[in-house]
């Protein structure tokens, strides 16, 4: 028996608002020993919020309901509630008086509708909520803990974090710990990965290993569960190292990091600057290392050349080798790189030039024909590749292979 | 007895990936007349994909299933949907072979595993997946219809629009027709939009007017039901007229359309070329008007200038402007538009420089001040912002703004 969110609102069913609250609270119950189980969302219908009340009460230890707690007709969340529970509705002067407290603060008048939501199930446990009216309530019903809480993104994460978690880790003392890695990886199928980590947990009952394709990359996730909270991470250490020498370089980061981020903390260990210079990507390099904060110490420009004039006034590429081996080739790449590096005096050059499609391919150069250069004061890497899928698809692709090259440059520097 | 969807995978209901998918396809089946009433998630468990599939045959007309379709073991959905219809799962060589091919195309090795993927259950209707080795399914079972799609969601996207929507239309002939229009909006906030559209639909009660907020736009959709598919499709036109008048030129696109499409669309109309001079948003103008198939015809180049010294060398900005006014400034701003566009001889230069935070900010520049300049031959338009949020959502906001500017700024001329 672990835990389940339900989600109420017509603006979720028709697909109008993404719930985002069930997996930001699955995500903070695994840290109490909860795992979750479902996430059902239904409309504002009385019959199909009690059903999925009954369904949850007999299948979950932990019930987390979201949503349909305001002032207007439409919010019947509490109102189905207690009749599932069969306890009446009584008013709760605190609540009320809160409710009040906040229209005087802010010099509105209180409606009558608002009076509403002072309104609870006879035995159910009051949540306070300090940024809205809408306040939760905690009903205990046959063995399982039901929560109510408001949909508004910001309240409930208020409310998970302050009065949920800590309530739940009380009452759950003493149960199983569960701790979880997420293991970035780039350049190898799922298949691939699939094969090299077969075995890779040996006997142990307590760990479990799952895939998550996100193009471009593969995500390979570790969850471990134990009575301890040492020994979970123990385990989950242990694990990882094994996961690590078996899938090893292609692993670019952990959990919430990104490759943009990764690169950016290895250029300031190495107090190295960076410059781009751009063909099919068109300045995505560029926007994804700048969207790291601080990213102005390192990254200090770049040349989105997207025509060959622009490759010969800026990037100082010659017109002979444009001529000769064209705009999408080694030797265009490399010299895009040298004439942006030098442009910018910075420690790296990186350039991409290549065929994002649909159209501008041809036998010898297909579509998704990239070449990547990344050059230093004295050596150059350069290398082509054929990537497939649609335009983005290729910038994507282009884009994360000129990241991983720095980032696998400067591991070894 | 309406459409419900049902999304399957640990790493959804352990809260690492927020579904979108079913919010998705729930904006998608209204479109067919099929309203959606739940939505439910669950793990890679037998049981409870079972029960899910269960319940959901007993309550709606028409099923759609996503996740669990890939190759590695923890991929069951195929296994626990044959067992539920009571068929045995049999070898398709058509989806064999397209598999065998894509993996050949890509120079790749295809792994036992994937042969799994070509197992469907004996009176399956298959569903080709274009973008990817998991090929979907249609069951009938007890009058209902029970689709399985992958979970990523470009590829279910491709064929929730290129098979499931044709096939529910056809299947659901001579019920409602519905038609929807989307029209797209910047610069307004919800509730400023809300007032402008009181009232617009007038006493039609067939129509219905949606807001969904997109950051950093606005979305208007317009949805109509009637009886015969040219009464609609009038309607809509009607109502589309209507909103246009009262939104204006805040609607920067309908339906499909995206921002850098319709300026692209308009640069070519007016056999203007642009170049784009990027600081604060590092690429981001560049990347997004380069991922419209056929930019090169328009965009010529641009230039990353993320710090002073590049906005000097490559873009002629005069020292002296940077001391007096500083690198964030309108006269920087309008000296970075005309220094690029003089660069690449374009119909006109597009700048913007600002500071995107969380640091770098001061009493006078507050994070999120941003300045926008537009040249072309003789004119000169330069404004300023304070725009609010994280770095990546005023990085958003300023391409977003820069992009309306050459929008508007085309639309007139």
């Amino acid at each position: 028996m672990g835990a389940e969110i339900i989600t109420i609102g017509d603006e979720l069913v028709s697909g109008k608002v993404v719930d985002t609250n069930s997996a930001y609270i699955s995500r903070r119950l695994p840290t109490v020993g909860l795992d979750v189980g479902y996430h059902t969302s239904v409309g504002d219908s009385e019959k199909d919020i009690s059903q999925a009340l009954r369904r949850a009460l007999n299948r979950s230890q932990v019930v987390i309901v979201c949503g349909g707690l305001g002032p207007t007709v439409d919010d019947i969340t509490r109102e189905v509630a207690a009749k599932v529970v069969r306890q009446p509705l009584v008013k709760n002067e605190e609540a009320l008086n809160s409710i009040k407290e906040r229209f005087a603060r802010r010099g509105l008048e209180m409606t009558p509708n608002n009076e509403k939501q002072a309104l609870f199930p006879l035995r159910a446990e009051l949540i306070p909520n300090s940024l809205g009216t809408a306040w939760g309530f905690l009903l205990r019903e046959r063995g399982s803990l039901l929560f109510f809480l408001p949909g508004v993104p910001r309240e409930l994460e208020g409310m998970v974090e302050e009065r949920i978690i800590p309530l739940l880790s009380k009452e759950r003392k003493g149960r199983v710990y569960i701790r979880s890695r997420v293991l970035k990886t780039f350049g190898l199928t799922e298949s691939k990965l699939d094969e090299l980590l077969r075995g890779a947990t040996g006997k142990r009952k307590n760990v479990k290993l799952g895939f998550l394709p996100k193009f471009p990359t593969n995500q390979i996730r570790i969850v471990v569960r134990s009575s301890s909270e040492g020994e979970a991470l123990r385990v989950l250490s242990q694990v990882e190292k094994e996961l690590e020498r078996r899938v090893g370089d292609y692993i670019f980061g952990r959990d919430e990091e990104t490759l943009e981020g990764v690169v950016g903390r290895l250029l300031k260990e190495n107090q190295a600057t960076i410059s781009v210079a751009e063909s099919c990507t068109g300045g995505l390099i560029g926007h994804r290392l700048t969207n790291v904060p601080g990213s102005s110490e390192y990254f200090i420009g770049g040349v989105i050349g997207y025509n060959n004039q622009a490759k010969i006034n800026l990037l100082n590429v010659s017109p002979e080798t444009l001529r000769k081996h064209g705009a999408v080739s080694r030797q265009t790449a490399v010299e895009m790189a040298r004439g942006v590096r030098s442009l910018h005096k910075t420690t790296l050059g990186l350039a991409v030039t290549g065929i994002a499609g649909p159209s501008g391919g041809s036998p010898e150069k297909p579509v998704g024909t990239v070449f990547i250069a990344l050059v230093d004061e004295e050596r150059t890497k350069v290398d082509g590749y054929h990537f497939g899928g649609s335009r983005e698809q290729v910038k994507a692709l282009s884009s994360q292979s000129a990241l991983d090259w720095v980032r696998r440059y400067l591991k070894k520097s």
